[in-house]
């Protein structure tokens, strides 16, 4: 799918004192037979460290905790820290902790140590992960039951995304059943991952920069491009991942570039500085 | 639940030609142990019969072949004939036939002979029935990577309901999971079955009879009593099957009765005639 750089995002790039990117389909995928680096993206990484570029990886990961986020990535052979990244188990884990809410949880088990310490019996909220063969009916179900038992039910997705690509198939994510679940409840999701405004703000806040000051790069046009510039940060889509030619153009949002891969936006923005 | 009756939709019973029943939750319901009559409904199925007055039964069942939904109702002691039923898989059956759609299936075994005579290789359709355990990750799945294969896919949901009652507890009915798919796919699902008006329309062009000379009778406050609404058919909520107090009043549907059960409303309609 090389096509060639799109749009001058880069070109202010003395300007622009941070990166947000997203992990998956930017940094690795998922193949037949586990995690998949995408060319070209660890020499990416490893020359934005290098430059001293601040980056926060601002991802809609909820399968596993951060720490086991971590290790994927540095056995993948990528120089992040655990402190970089941004999923959504601990901004969710805050959340039920703040609120004083007993979830009931469809996620995978690789996930459930983030939630050890939150009281899990008589749930008063619903919490979505990208749980994929744990969207059972039988557990759909209960989270329905749940959410029709309590006087001021919560739910929570972790991230709005439709689909994602792992071993060359598009798969659903966690917002298609997050729907399901607001149509037979009546009860609108608090979406706690990409693209609601509050995540992409609390990876800016660590990072010290305001929206103008940063790029966002994904793969997913809707979640990583539009809910980016929704919080006026710029947004480019990468040509990896879940990326397919149909995207470019897109019906509803105009990304600030693309580019065929992340070493292409890096070098790109690495030459601009 | 027995408050007694609400509004004076059975005074003019003399100028009604014929009623709509609804099956699930007004003739019977699913128990632990299998179906269970609910009280009072075979009496008022044969008051009905007695007194000469035509009567379909506009269902949602989509879990057995039409031949099956008639062998339930008369092993239970419905004095009822297989041609008064109108459940969605024959409607289903004709549209994929009339359409030269290839179907992709999610619905429960029983119903599989309804489609046995329809191609269903190389889908360029999904057709969603109440499959239950059925609504597996990996069937959602395959139904989405169908729709996002063809170029222009349909979508059909054998109804738009939300939930119903079975053995006690509150199921997810199939429109949560039509809308999972049209979120994912940006494809609209058609309906076939309630509420569409199509639906309702099919059951009185059989009986022969306009819109303002019949009576709906359902429990589901949406697709039975809004749904007929929508049409121009009075539409009469009972008291039973998945019904709850908190449906009375109603924020977006008001009935034109409430019914403790289906024998209290054919005896206030039979003593009008």
């Amino acid at each position: 799918m090389a096509k060639g750089p799109v749009g001058d995002w880069y070109k202010d790039a003395r300007n622009t004192q941070g990166l947000l990117l997203d992990i998956f389909g930017v940094l690795y995928e998922n193949g037949d037979e586990g995690p998949v680096v995408i060319p070209g993206s660890i020499e990416a990484v490893k020359k934005l460290k290098d430059a001293g570029i601040p980056v926060r990886f601002c991802t809609n990961n909820s399968t596993k905790t951060k720490a086991g986020l971590a290790k994927i990535l540095l056995d993948l052979g990528f120089d992040v820290s655990e402190s970089q990244l941004f999923p959504p188990p601990p901004a969710v884990s805050h959340v039920l902790k703040a609120r004083n809410l007993r979830p009931y949880l469809i996620v995978m088990p690789d996930v459930l140590p983030q939630f050890a310490d939150i009281a899990q019996t008589e749930p008063n909220c619903v919490v979505l992960g990208d749980a994929q063969t744990h969207f059972t009916y039988d557990n759909m179900n209960r989270a329905f039951q749940v959410l029709l038992s309590c006087p001021n039910p919560v739910l929570i997705a972790m991230g709005g995304g439709k689909y994602y690509q792992e071993a060359g198939e598009m798969k659903l994510d966690v917002g298609p059943f997050a729907k399901a679940l607001e149509f037979a409840s009546g009860i609108e999701a608090e979406i706690i991952g990409k693209p609601s405004k509050t995540f992409f703000l609390a990876a800016l806040s660590d990072m010290g920069f305001s929206t103008d000051k940063v790029v966002m790069i994904g793969d997913d046009i809707i979640s990583d491009v539009g809910g980016a510039q929704a919080c006026g940060i710029r947004g480019v889509q990468v040509r990896t991942g879940k990326y397919r030619p149909r995207d470019e153009p897109h019906a509803s949002v105009t990304p600030d570039g693309y580019v065929d891969n992340l070493l292409q936006a890096v070098d790109l923005f690495l030459a601009h500085r």
